[in-house]
């Protein structure tokens, strides 16, 4: 049985999604559907065809499992709940502050309507997530650090992008090295979450737009940029293209703890990724999660999900007793 | 509702066990096993007494999870399937090339009996699996890595410890670091088992043992070190008590691999642990378990389980709500 997966929406993590589902030969791309001209988005699986958001209702029966691949901003809290109603839906939703509201309004959705979705798949949420979890699961008694980056950080880039007079943009959000080498000492440091990173922001503004307007917006922006250490760098089109079209990231997730009567054992535990393409990664994770959302859905298994609910094994086309001989 | 847990069996494991339920508030120590005389077990947990392994039956209403406390090689596949009759368990049964019988004679126990048990957690197997399952799900296309060490190999100290001539002995195996860089440099680079470790051997011999010939036996000894670049150092018994008394370990999983439709862009996933007690971590990955396994077995999800077969929620005391608000 191959999975028929929906494409909603056709940006760079949609591409990021539709080369995962060709590296997995139990998924197949069923439909990408866009608020465009279908005929202006050029996809690059054969066969498979561009349609008009207005059109998803008739491809009901044809899709296992939509990938909503949208902005956390707007977009999304919006469609997953629209579209629970219809389709097994998986997204990236990322503004980790409102995840418990999307996640009883796409909820409510999927038990009035007997779907099975999961929201903010990826990385971060996603598997720093899954880290974190596991992490304080063994060590209860310790302390959690994530750091992003060296990257790009997609929601942050759109934040910039929607203030009036920014025509383009980028933001890194930087590690900074002195205290990933003090978490790493096993030290426990209380590390504030300004002392962890910085944020480099690259913008290009709009003719006669107010420079100074745009980078105090940028640097006092909730959740996005309130919180850090923000640097706004004007440049032109051409320098933009020329050295900021890349979409690396990756990261860290320690859990740092003590065991034993006397607490005098520390353990050091350390997940990181070092990503070449940060919606590649990403759509990879979500097609994993596609197949798992799939086999929950089949096996009656209705409401909204996050990565927290889904066992390893159902992310894998592997056998369960192929996984127990060979990875485990 | 406190989750009443047995420890069968009192080595190094079983007191990282017990120090594990202590940092765990829901959950308890009900009773300790033992093969030998219960008056000679001394245990730290206030109020709780050491029994007889012949008086378990007495205690099966009395413990929610036994947690199965002795080593691969003979005892757990003789003690986990015959425990699972009447107690959900838990052991770390790690012998890899063993697991899938292991797992069937369990499994079948388990169903014939209503009970829940879970086999070979703790790092290796256990959390290291869990690394490469996501893994390889995300990225299907790529290499995995495991390192282990700097840690003490219980199997490979117990082999130099049977040579004739030798007092005691400690081996470490060590990753080689130019191996390790390899691999993080997304080369996906082709290594040996020599060419990741190597193992490093601190023997104290007898009075008048023939150095030469003990180093030459352990260098050559097949499965255990002719593959490895082996050192063998000779120390007294002194400098072995003050040196080499500890447990500490650790490892590392990678998995690198590539996405896109041209294959061009890379990514690397690295996990790592740095364990001060590999015993105390262990433990802590065993109460961890017990948790999800008490919590399946109220659900009435019976058979044998793995780690593969465990959503991560189920392995926190936190709730839903909470990992979502926190963690996620």
């Amino acid at each position: 049985m191959t999975i028929r997966i929906g494409i909603m929406g056709y940006g760079n993590l949609a591409r990021g999604v539709e080369s995962a589902i060709a590296q997995n030969p139990d998924t197949k791309l069923a439909a990408v559907f866009t608020r465009r001209f279908p005929s202006q988005v050029k996809i690059k699986t054969p066969g498979v065809s561009v349609y008009s958001v207005n059109d998803v209702l008739k491809f009901k029966d044809q899709i296992d499992v939509m990938i909503i691949c949208a902005g956390s901003a707007t977009d999304l809290p919006e469609m997953t709940p629209v579209y629970s109603r219809d389709f097994n839906c998986i997204d990236s939703f990322d503004t980790h502050a409102n995840i418990p509201q999307h996640f009883e309004a796409v909820n409510e959705v999927c038990l009035a309507n007997h779907t099975t979705s999961l929201i903010s798949a990826g990385w971060d949420p996603g598997m720093f997530s899954i880290q974190r979890l596991y992490a304080n699961a063994i060590l209860p008694e310790g302390k959690d650090y994530t750091f992003w980056g060296k990257g790009v950080s997609q929601g942050h880039s759109d934040a910039i992008r929607r203030i009036p007079g920014v025509k383009n943009g980028k933001q890194y959000t930087i590690p900074i090295d002195s205290a990933l080498e003090a978490v790493r000492s096993g030290k426990g440091p209380d590390l504030t979450t300004r002392q962890k990173h910085k944020r480099v922001c690259y913008v290009v503004p709009e003719e006669d737009a107010d420079l100074a307007a745009i980078e105090n917006e940028i640097k006092t922006m909730p959740n996005y940029f309130a919180d850090y250490d923000t640097t706004v760098n004007f440049i032109t089109e051409e320098i933009f293209e020329r050295d900021h079209s890349g979409m690396s990231h990756g990261g860290f997730v320690f859990r740092t703890g003590v065991t034993g009567f006397d607490k005098d054992n520390r353990h050091i535990i350390e997940y990181s990724l070092k990503l070449d393409s940060n919606p590649e990664f990403t759509g990879s994770v979500l097609v994993a999660y596609a197949r798992a959302i799939y086999r929950l859905h089949e096996a009656g298994d209705c409401g909204c999900k996050t990565v927290f609910d889904i066992a390893p094994k159902l992310l894998s086309p592997v056998s369960d007793y192929d996984l127990r001989a060979h990875l485990l």
